[in-house]
């Protein structure tokens, strides 16, 4: 019945159902090939991937289903930092290199190259579905991947942002709106303003673009993907669903996080990565917001500045200098597997309930 | 059909789409009786009406309609605040009651006794729903209605707020999600933690009360009622869509800028009435906001301060200084008849759409 969805039929998938692709090593090649056989569609959050590393979890989710995938990757930029800002911004971060035993600060180096062999190794790879987050790739890189055959799709946080993806040749667009976890999507204005609920956000996209709009922001069951579809979201897109699920590779204290969080507890901020983000409020936040805010360098840099502490911060059980991405609904979280994610969606959906 | 809805058979109304209680004017006896009329249920925002007018008021309603109706009103607090503050405050709305030839900087005055007044006056009228913003009223009010007949409805911003507002004996309580326009019921905890996008908030609090939950927050049409039956509500409550149409009491130029404006224009500030509340940017917002953040008096004391201010700027056609209430969806805003929205929602929620 679903396959009355244009999405259903042009990712040839069985359900309306995405999983977001999030970057930093939660979509694993089990959770992405999970999502994918229980008819939705998974993807892997390749935007921190070297090309090499996409490639190779790219093989490995091909030998876990034949069904259709998709890989998400960032549009890239390049800021520029003088040595004095690094060493401002490195200041900041330096009572928790002390505190978790780090000792260099890291000089944040960009390889301007990436996305583009990102791009080559997808279209080598003949992956069916490619996502974009954090702007509209350049023309040439959109037009040569639907000659591929590939689908495009975008990422919108306004109704601007979903026009400039249509305007620029996106097969589908998703409309995140302020509930959402992770990274915001917006790149054309300010990010404030455009902090949209998902309710206002997708209805107002839906009446502006022709392309099909992917609901996302706040979904986490059959409740909300009927909700999406009801306002006239052709799929849904789920991020924090997958995080706290079985195939998960996110880390533990990551899932522990959202399973025991309020819906009143998540913040966003751009202390991680120099760029907003919604995750659980923790310690880094609160005390990082409070002096750092003018000494942050533009994302991807800051990221670059605080990867290590992240990743040591999780090594040592240190959840309060970790970055505990949530949306805004984690009291909807469960531990179950993926594919029962998407079934007891599917089973709600197809339901006669309102 | 929707009579399954408990909310409808304990309201006796037709549909689950019910007219918010806005305050200051724009919720007419016309715009009242028409939603009531036409199977919702139609709110008198008489939060900031003196008993008289309140009853005045209530009379002329029911002279329009026989159906159940509604009034909503506001549980009082009295801050206190120095003559020195209050001069401070009035130093910044200085240049506006300059600009527009206001002479005298009032000295806010709070009758204590109104909420009282306004309560007995809803029993002896015998009022068949009445809703409270700004927290719970007194256990002993709640029971005196209770008694009477009426149903009392309040107002949750969080899952906490939701589960005081039923451990405090009230029959249904409303959900109101970050999009919403106007001000924000939040009562217990912060207003920053409590923007709580609708996607998120209202499967999340009806997973935590057994009271039937109305949800609020950018809801416009029949796409949003109907996602908010989804979500786990038994009802929808719809604000900014009513302030636009033809029985509303807004002013032209309130009516003319929500025509008129994107998802992105709204912003959430307490320069008005000291209280955080949802209106469209204009000078007013943003100078006030530079400057005078830390002068603010607490609501209501901001709001007795600037209501000339506000009142003198819509006679003399100066939007910039108007407080323009709206939520994120201004998009969805249309000048039809009230009793024409309702029926478009209850054809758009009847039929076969997804």
């Amino acid at each position: 019945m679903w396959k009355r969805h244009s999405v259903c039929n042009q990712l040839n998938i069985d359900h309306p159902v995405i999983q977001a692709g999030m970057a930093g090593g939660v979509t694993t090649p089990a959770l992405v090939s999970a999502v994918s056989n229980a008819g939705g569609l998974g993807n892997l959050g390749a935007g921190y991937m070297t090309p090499e590393a996409m490639v190779h979890t790219i093989k490995e989710i091909k030998q876990s289903t034949s069904r259709t995938f998709g890989v998400n990757v960032f549009v890239p930029q390049y800021p520029q930092s003088t040595a004095e800002e690094i060493a401002h911004a490195n200041k900041w971060l330096e009572p928790y290199r002390s505190e978790l035993g780090i000792e260099l600060a890291p000089t944040p180096k960009q390889d301007t190259s990436i996305f583009e062999k990102q791009v080559e190794a997808l279209m080598r790879e003949q992956v069916p579905v490619v996502s974009f987050t954090f702007g509209v790739p350049p023309v040439e890189v959109i037009n040569d991947l639907k000659k591929a055959g590939v689908v495009v799709i975008g990422t919108a946080t306004t109704v601007e942002e979903a026009i400039i993806n249509e305007e620029q040749g996106m097969d589908m667009v998703v409309a995140q709106g302020s509930e959402a976890g992770g990274h915001r999507g917006t790149f054309a204005g300010s990010f404030n303003q455009a902090m949209i609920g998902t309710m206002s956000l997708v209805p107002q996209v839906t009446d502006h673009v022709e392309i099909p709009v992917i609901a996302s922001g706040g979904i986490m069951d059959g409740r909300g993907v009927k909700a999406a579809l009801a306002l006239g979201a052709q799929a849904a897109q789920l991020g924090t669903a997958f995080v706290t699920c079985q195939e998960s590779g996110a880390k533990a204290q990551h899932k522990e996080a959202i399973l025991n969080t309020k819906e009143t507890d998540t913040v966003v901020t751009s202390v991680f990565s120099g760029k907003p983000a919604r995750g659980i409020r923790n310690s880094f936040i609160e005390e990082m917001e409070k002096g750092a805010g003018g000494n942050l360098l533009a994302y991807p840099l800051q990221n670059m500045l605080t990867k290590e502490i992240r990743k040591e911060a999780a090594s040592q059980n240190r959840p309060e200098y970790m970055s505990l991405w949530s949306g805004q609904s984690p009291r909807l979280s469960t531990s179950q597997s993926a594919s029962s994610i998407v079934e007891s969606i599917v089973s709600y959906v197809d339901s006669k309930a309102p």
